[in-house]
């Protein structure tokens, strides 16, 4: 935009955004400027926040503005002493979207891959060994991404569940080979939930 | 997301973008979260500045900070006379990227729609009409999108253009009828332009 260096700064900082790209980050800046103002100051303002205010759960690692999200808050979460492992907090949206599961989660934000030096700590697996330690957790439901990766965790996790004496699972196939977890739709999800098999 | 409130305020706020569903809105929030916390401090700063300090050029009305965007100022731009007509301000970077024109613009920030209620007055024409009265405009070339309405404005403009003896031409077809100008190729536009003919 030679008309405006701010327009300029626009249309270059909307393309931090995943999958923006010129053509569409100039649409973006265009269309709020001509039809969503109102709409583009609350973004800034919820932005802002967000990136300064959200960090990660204490006990699940998820994303949240509190020491402790609300999921591990509510009690009645706890009751069946389950907890499920994913990889991203997007795959706690994807599980309770099912509504199969009412116990608590851990989110691993990654897996393990140790070509890119990505080991267990890298993964929050010493938070998760301590969690399993308080001894209130009486299955682990591996939910890692049905992906290379993914299954290398799941068995690395169900060791350390063994260790401990703690039942693991792995969500049923169901769930297509080398796809991503929060692309499931939730019928096959739930099913894959149901179908889980011991592993150990 | 029930872990956080504030990330389900973001994932809403950003839907305010145009093409983004609930699915890559969520998308964008995990990814800013989790690898873009710097970009996404600076596209919340950038936007709330540009949303409150960006209103409309007061001479060719495209979008700036300034009172009289950049290319309005540039005497330069003023030496061969020729205003080229444009619907929206995406339009100009379309127009600047051929590198074929020199002259200044005028943005309409839309094009007449009786259906609407949108009338001359609604795209700027009164300004327009002042500004050939300043007698510094030697052609008028309508760039206006090559659709029903775009070639409507196009004849109306070429009317305003004629009663104050100015001469106008109308872009080369060569731009795909029923398209948008923002959209065609930099060639294509560039032969439309020197293509352009006299329409009074
Ligand atoms: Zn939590
Ligand atoms: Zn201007």
């Amino acid at each position: 935009m030679r008309t405006s260096p701010l327009l300029e700064q626009l249309i270059d900082a909307l393309r931090c955004l995943p999958g923006v790209g010129p053509k569409s980050a100039q649409r973006m800046a265009f269309h709020l400027l001509q039809r969503e103002r109102q709409g583009g100051l609350k973004l800034a303002d919820t932005l802002n926040r967000a990136m300064t205010d959200i960090g990660h759960c204490q006990e699940c690692r998820t994303f949240t503005e509190d020491d402790v999200c609300h999921i591990c808050k509510n009690p009645k979460r706890r009751e069946n002493g389950q907890l499920c492992v994913v990889e991203s907090p997007a795959d706690i949206s994807a599980v309770e979207a099912t509504g199969m599961f009412s116990g608590r989660y851990f989110v691993l934000m990654g897996h393990l891959s140790p070509l890119d030096g990505i080991g267990p700590g890298d993964i929050g697996l010493d938070i998760f060994d301590y969690r399993l330690q308080q001894g209130d957790i009486t299955e682990v439901i591996l939910a890692t991404n049905p992906t290379v990766e993914g299954e290398a965790t799941a068995h690395y996790i169900a060791d350390l569940c063994q260790a401990h004496q703690v039942s693991a699972s792995r969500i049923a196939h169901g769930v297509p080979v080398g796809g991503e977890l929060e692309l499931v739709d939730g019928t096959t999800l739930s099913h894959s939930l149901l179908g889980r098999q011991r592993i150990n």
